[in-house]
């Protein structure tokens, strides 16, 4: 059972205030790179892992796909994304991310945005997530970069030549990380790179890109702030597809 | 035209003294794990970019490979590599990494050790690497992790609480880091992460593992101070294959 962060109330109400909670995809600095490793969606059918808010799943419907489901754990989430979503053909449902229960070959697309890094289990979604999958289907999500999950004290460090540094240590130490970010205690799992990674490949996954996020240019005009993402990476971004056969 | 660092007589004495070079590929801690991404190795074409003393060439023949041609940038280690494989049917050349000049679809591995990050023109390396893969051929390599090599100041930091930390900084800005590493003037490459993976997707490979090496648990036990190995990753390896079609 995952930590369902997203129903304390001090966690809601913070999370509620986030751009990209108040402003949708475009709130979120990462999104525009997250589209970008999505296929045309017109057609397709659509599952959002841990859908929050519904902001992907009406952009989803919006792009004329034949049918759009999000899943979460919070029932918070879910009433506002229904509450958002009146009229629309979408479906939300309650569910678990780590007790996923998915009819096989049924979907062409699963995106997922900050939410795998909650999952204990990286292992046990992706067999769920590569049996939901239909053949020649997608899989496009984004997770806390690991760079940025591992320190044990993930604040920046200056240094006596007054150069702002990472603290990176714990980085082969997987497992979970206690933050406190909107509230106490927030729960999360830190995987290396090449966990995930392998653990894609060996679950029957081709990987077709990955991104370690940065702002771009025209990001970093009106945000100044966000030049320390030059510094380390804070999201990894990832596109995969079901094997279609083995070499 | 790359740094041809390990002529430099200061660099090369250095080198010599590595207990890598001393005891060949068992004197390198990654060696286990990069090991065990190979392919069996018996009637191959094995080619090693960046061969230096010809370990990993006469393991190969050893292995009974069909074929084995080691190149390198550097007299020096041709030299010494030739020598220590008198009687021996291996094929040493000297080559640029950055201006490789390989026959089409000759190869069946091609393997390369800690060679990589001395080029600056992935892209350009990875085609030709492509170029000469038979179908179905595999590349093995390992190079510096980026994590690794990033950092403005890559030595480690003890902070306020005693923690030891690597001060990681300046991730995404790919390029020439110049370290001063049994000699001054070091030239190596960073490239991120997702850069590298990236690439050799867009060249045509499909990646089949990403490691980031740390040391095993029967390693730790003789050698206590690589415990820092686990707050941040030295090396990479990467597994690939060429793509026998578009998905």
């Amino acid at each position: 059972v995952t930590q369902n962060i997203y129903d304390d109330p001090t966690f809601f109400s913070g999370y509620n205030q986030l751009d990209r909670s108040k402003h949708g995809l475009d709130g979120a600095p990462e999104w525009a790179s997250l589209r970008a490793l999505l296929p045309p969606l017109a057609g397709l059918r659509v599952l959002d892992l841990g859908c929050g808010f519904g902001w992907f799943c009406r952009y989803a419907h919006a792009q004329g796909a034949a049918h759009v489901m999000g899943l979460d754990v919070s029932e918070n989430m879910l009433e506002r994304a229904r509450h958002m979503s009146e009229r629309l053909e979408i479906t939300y449902e309650r569910q678990d991310l780590s007790e996923l229960d998915l009819p096989a070959a049924s979907t062409d697309l699963i995106y997922s945005s900050l939410a795998f890094h909650y999952i204990e289990d990286f292992t046990a979604l992706m067999k769920n997530v590569v049996h939901a999958l239909a053949p020649g289907g997608r899989l496009v999500f984004s997770i806390e970069h690991p760079i940025y999950m591992a320190p044990s004290q993930p604040d920046w460090q200056i240094n006596a030549d007054g150069i702002k540094t990472w603290p990176l240590n714990s980085y082969q130490i997987e497992g979970p990380r206690t933050t406190n970010w909107l509230a106490n205690g927030v729960l999360k799992y830190h995987r290396t790179l090449g966990t995930t990674l392998n653990t894609l490949i060996q679950c029957g996954l081709r990987v077709t890109h990955v991104e370690e996020w940065q702002p771009s240019a025209e990001q970093l005009t009106p945000n100044p702030q966000w030049r320390e993402e030059l510094d380390r990476p804070m999201f990894l971004l990832i596109g995969a597809q079901l094997d279609s056969g083995r070499l």
